[in-house]
């Protein structure tokens, strides 16, 4: 029985962790921190999971991590930008395990994560020691390891979209754009105007429009580190354009992925080129040109769906590629790096069909 | 006063444009056909237009559409591909206008049609002759026309945020690529499945995937129309890629335009370039970089309102472009050309701002 | 010309009225004035108004609502319970009318004001000078008067949906059930989490469970109104159980009320005795059994729509009466209480369709 | 292992019991019937439960149906009413049990069936033997049975919520009204245009107005069972309001039950009274009056939860009582009846949370 604990509880992440956790049979929570809702129930937070958990809320103090390192295997930690040093530390002190959902270590090259997010990277080697990891690409550098940075949703969606491909060496350089879109749980449970119901429903925008959002350089990094670029020198990465939007409902991301090819495919050869790919990846569905992909078919789970296609008259790959962002694009993924990490099957827990409708 | 009748009258454009009509004080309707609904009111269909028409749908006749095209200036035509010349003929034959909703005289080349709606084209010299106008861009051909065929909804959107940099000249051939969005509207009103709000709420999908939608020609048409090609060339034109998804909301069209460009701009350039190219449209609104449009501030008008970008990294423009796919998109463009063939001010009945929330 | 201002500018209702007054051709928009948005455009919280209106929010101060005061002819004042009478008397100062969105002057007796809002009345003289108008009730009242109390959403769809059937004297005494669900412009733009479109979409919730809510007593005073109660005496009145809900959409109230009846009829006496009671009024729809009404018919308007029926095997009344809460239920009727005042026909800029879908 | 086959297989209630059925550790599928979607894999119907299930769906023939009967020892059948009969004497022919998930076996006197279904109950003895069962209500009635009528879902979440309350004999006669609304899987899923998105978001309307909505008599057959009434007789059961409402989400029904009560409580009497009553229900979940329950927290699971108030002003009880429809009101409880008649403890499989948001 693997125990675990969770830094930052009261948002759709931990929330969907502990969901999923439910399910899993080898794992138990000893503690929930955070500075948020202190001394309240997880359930007010959570009111489907009222019966399931009984925790409350520890306040985010050194002894309480220190206290809940002691007792864990793994801590789950999920701060504001720059704060995870802090606590990883901790944690680490006490030699157990870290899986960071945050963007704090996600980079080898700590310039990246300054230049992208500002300000001092707080922990330049606790990054470089990191293990990035999307299981289906990096699995084999993550076993046994004690830091793992969990993926962004976009790249994880993005990244299982390209890496047939790029492993082709089929792509020309600097063609390819992502255009992503998201459900709204990908911004956060914090109230703002733009993410109530009366504004945002039967509305659609992008946003961080012309570039800009921190998922392109990791992205990039995951391109770079599939096609064997050096990791610490960015500027010999191949440069994408990402362009997110909002979407009118809860959970779900798609990534539209174009890239103009060197060779020419038929649909038929991409599919069945991504089919074999992916054969023996429990969490990636490859459908034909004609089954778009749809986010509802992966709703709550740590499932990546796609389709791979092929426009001969332009020369392009377009990939529709599908995710529910707080599953397979943050809790469900770092479920399955704590199973990678503590030596039980990567499947444990997480082989559960989407709700639908 | 104009006189209008049209010609199917259950679809949610037809819906759209009576709704419009009520507020135009220089219209009135004459007769409303189709071969379904036969006899019903037309509030039956559209129960919000209750005490604003009190019409029967009349069964969709020759000789009901002779006895309308008599009554009426102009004739508005929506029916399946194809179906077009036929009572586009029986209108032209009483002097009258019209003014088709469909994509049957959208092209110069009928060998275009062909390719990609399938099938022989029933009129060739129609569509030769017919004026294809988005009035920002060729308001100039359609004055005084007799047979206008109304675009698109995606090509809308797309052509009006092409125009000022295709006339910079400034846009890399074949680099353009079309990420579109559609509310469900855009799929029409025939029960089916994928379209029940079961199956479509918290759902965003491609279709069409791969290329092969038809509205890919109209657009490509349009560039080459800005840019000086031979419309009856088509291999003269650019190749773009135009792939649609369809979002889980009633109304509303984004696209989110990508072209490499020969020279750089800053994206207060290109703000003021497209700010000062649309400055006297009254129907298109540009936005800065810092604030990308909204699909909600178009719901229910005839607005397009953009917000163009530039990312200097890759050397691409990024413009994010909405309209509502049966306002601007059919309805609102329709009866602005119905204003321009008939000598009214384009605005006439359109200027009313979006319903938010 | 009517010159108006507002006082209370950034929330759902100013937006509304703003929104139809562009087709009202007899108003014109003299001042904005506010505690929070200060300096800024009414466009920047309303960006579907950008090129409707250009007027700047002024900070609500005595001197700018003296300012606006004699500028206008009626100023609509919308702020928080309890702060209406010091700005209704600098207007009235100068002889000019009030339309007050709120509760503060809704009540006969002040008392009723004091148990369910709370804290002692600000103003009793001024409630019991007001006069409180649903204009297809009270119109009589109302003519030339200089402060019209605006009724609330829920009373108005409930008020309309009784008062035929209240003037047969058939209504068994304390009999009446109120269940009411209401869109979440509602709740007000203000962000809080239960609003946020993940936790409000495909969720549904009663609020104010058991009784309590403030609509209640105003309801009740509607009701001894129409029956010829003494509105002193509130301890005379018939108790009702009103009971809202939280739907998840933006607009729209759907009230069911039931009530025990004193003598039997068919649905079809039902329609033709509501029909008839509401033949002359524009804004008020009734429907057949067989038709029950949808919340969509009355979006963005002034509308109320209502589908009378009885159950025999229970000798119960049943009725379902849908308004736009922020358009009969707010906005649109404070336009036609200016409309009714100002002596314009009460349908002024407020005849149009329902946007569908 | 408890091997089950399913006739009626396309609709969203099988998808649900498939969907459930895959985290249930006793049970086996062995074949799924149907007359549509012959020869095609269920996942076919259900995309998201690719890799989970891999039966294509038989022709509902005798010869299936007795083949299926044969393998496996419960039969769940969901068929248009009045076909149940045909299909149950075969699977009872061979000694095993079935679980209706229709009408047509829920009443014990087949006139009531006739009288609210229409036409001749095919098999007044078959209905007469079949146990109706909500487990938390008349578990100790089927027991080891072989024919369950599962119940509907609004007199699920209904009856639940009065039998608290009529155990204690404090609701006085023919007082009871039930203003219920549900998502739109209640509807089925064959298209039809009311249930498009278009059409059904941000819309809310009442059906089967005033009375006649099938669920009636169940709900007033349970009341009898509940206060000791002849099921046989009818005419001497309470006669309720039950008046359904349609809600713009995919699942979750609330009912708001109406009754006037004998005697007054307090809030926290009627809430003690509720959680000690339904303290060892696992599924059942008693919230005090300040926390109205919300649909969003039963989401794809089998639980009730309810909120018990009372309004001394009126003297009226009102519960807001929430269910999942295709949950704990149709495919959870069918589980939870598998489980009760073969031997299994009611919650095996079926205690997770709801997903949330």
């Amino acid at each position: 029985m693997i125990k675990y604990s969770a830094i930052g509880a009261v948002g759709y992440v931990c929330g969907e962790m502990l969901r999923m956790m439910v399910a899993h049979p080898e794992t138990e929570l000893v503690s929930l921190m955070d500075s948020y809702g202190v001394d309240q129930y997880v359930w007010e937070h959570f009111p489907a999971l009222k019966g399931f958990y009984n925790q409350k809320i520890e306040d985010l103090t050194e002894e309480n991590v220190l206290k809940a390192a002691k007792e864990s295997d793994v801590v789950f930690i999920q701060v504001p930008s720059g704060d995870v040093a802090k606590w990883a530390h901790i944690v680490l002190g006490e030699g157990k395990k870290i899986i960071d959902i945050g963007a704090d270590i996600r980079f080898r090259d700590a310039a990246v994560w300054e230049k992208w997010y500002g300000g001092v990277h707080p922990d330049p080697e606790l990054t470089e020691n990191a293990v990035y990891c999307i299981p289906e690409v990096m699995r084999d550098l993550a076993k046994g390891k004690s830091v793992i940075a969990n993926p962004g949703c976009y790249p994880t969606a993005t990244t299982l979209a390209l890496y047939p491909i790029l492993k082709q060496d089929a792509v020309v350089e600097n063609t390819i754009i992502i255009d992503a879109k998201s459900g709204i749980t990908g911004a956060g449970r914090r109230p703002t105007m733009n993410k109530l119901l009366t504004e945002a429903e039967n509305n659609f925008n992008a946003y961080a429009l012309g570039g800009g959002h921190r998922h392109t350089p990791e992205i990039e990094q995951n391109i770079a580190y599939i096609t064997g670029k050096d990791l610490h020198k960015p500027e010999t990465w191949q440069f994408v354009n990402f362009q997110p939007h909002l979407l009118p409902q809860t959970r779900g991301i798609e990534v539209t992925v174009y890239a103009t090819l060197s060779r020419d495919y038929t649909n038929a050869e991409l599919f069945e080129l991504y089919s074999d790919f992916y054969k023996d990846e429990p969490f990636v569905r490859v459908y034909p040109a004609s089954v778009p992909v749809q986010t509802k078919w992966t709703y709550g789970t740590n499932f990546c769906m796609m389709t791979p296609t092929y426009d001969a008259r332009t020369h392009r790959l377009i990939v529709s590629s599908v995710i529910d962002n707080i599953g397979k694009g943050a809790a469900g993924q770092a479920i399955q790096n704590l199973n990678l990490i503590c030596g039980l099957p990567e499947t444990t827990g997480l082989l559960f069909p989407a709700m639908y409708p």
